[in-house]
């Protein structure tokens, strides 16, 4: 099977992809990210279901999202997926985002680190085995910088959610897109109207689980940056997941109906 | 401009728009048909800019969705969309979905009724100038019962909410979908996997915003039948919307890896 290097999809932006302020949403984004990966990660000959017979599963450890503009309500944009480099833990997936086709101007990159899981033993297992993925991994780079160390500050506010029904994806436990979205709401819509996400970091360290209580902690540093921890409630020392969200001021003003 | 009289869409169910159960869940189908009735309304030159000539906006009023199966993960299925009939103050657009392309077995129907307001005066407005709409309106008929008149039983419990920044969308109200999660989340992901929604109402009678506050009411009827309203909590009057979800034993046992 010869390999594909890259996959991309060109979209049409609905308005139910959208945010209040008529672009595309990071965490429909983050949605689209991912089924793009799974994608290209079956026509190599690496997904879900090659993985399965080695025992093994896919989990997204890191995500980098960069974005100089977002795309807008009603208009087309192409994502474009290839992998970067691997190592025998993990595989460094990356994502251009244009305008338009894919002879668009550029306006976002993306980088995602994903590793692979013993499911029995829950232990990191090797990538080396997955030929296809050597074969794939181009010289093409990502131009934007390493995914930072997260660390929460001393200070931050506190709120609670408890993980619903809804919010549990096809492996059984809560959705990349709900923790984003638990993250962009320590910030208001007013905040959104005034501000936009330059760039948003992401690392995951432990599953949530349907029913599990959570304490969200943000904290709001100097420079338009805020760091959110999404933590079991029971069990402070547990971190689902820590986030960076650097916010610049928004470049177009937002263009909306209040009147429906 | 000739009349479409149909619009449809065969989709591929990615894993991100699927549910623990590994079905398509009832949030996404509700985005895509909203998705798709605005297609079919811009082709029909009944669309957003087109009331917008005439100050006008359309709402969405009710919603019932009535499923003999649920699409199933990395399945395929097709959605057709029609206008069943329309009057002076409401269109009535009906949606078919089929397993499979435009051929395939029909495993749900979906009717929503849409209203237009004049933006305004917030009064509803008058369709009646919109020709194409009756042009539209086809023999072609719907076959599931009308959509239920909805009250709260005495006995409920509650649950609090505030609606946050990503509850948004383009119109500045809280969305669709997330009111359906709200809904939803009143049983939980044991419940979905004991059980599944055979039929699904909803009525909307007033718009909620970023940053307000709601009480989340369910009551348990015996026949596996729930009514959930969610109001403002400050104002016990003001009902944002009110759904009736009837529930039946799940057909194929649920498929999951819960060891990812």
């Amino acid at each position: 099977m010869s390999i594909q290097p890259t996959l991309s999809t060109t979209r049409f932006l609905a308005a139910s992809r959208c945010n209040g302020q008529r672009c595309l949403s990071l965490q429909e984004l983050v949605r689209e990210l991912i089924d793009l990966a799974t994608d290209h990660a079956n026509l190599l000959g690496v997904g879900y279901a090659r993985l399965a017979e080695s025992g093994m599963a896919w989990v997204l450890s890191r995500l980098s999202v960069e974005m100089e503009k977002w795309p807008a309500m009603h208009s087309t944009y192409t994502l474009t997926t290839w992998v970067e480099s691997f190592s025998r833990l993990f595989s460094s997936r990356c994502f251009e985002l244009r305008e338009g086709g894919e002879e668009g101007p550029v306006i976002g990159y993306i980088r995602s680190i994903w590793a692979a899981i013993d499911v029995a033993s829950r232990r990191p297992a090797d990538l080396s085995e997955l030929t296809p993925l050597a074969e794939a991994a181009s010289a093409r780079q990502c131009p934007i910088a390493p995914h930072p160390r997260l660390r929460m500050p001393e200070e931050s506010e506190e709120r609670q959610y408890t993980f619903m029904a809804t919010d549990i994806d096809c492996n059984r436990h809560v959705t990349t897109a709900r923790y984003v979205e638990l993250i962009l709401d320590s910030l208001t819509l007013d905040d959104y109207d005034r501000e936009e996400i330059g760039r948003f970091d992401i690392t995951f360290t432990h599953e949530a689980l349907a029913g599990q209580k959570a304490t969200i902690e943000t904290a709001r540093c100097d420079d338009g940056v805020l760091i959110t921890a999404i933590k079991a409630a029971e069990e402070e020392a547990r971190q689902f997941c820590i986030a960076r969200q650097a916010m610049r001021p928004r470049q177009q003003p937002v263009a909306t109906n209040q009147n429906i």
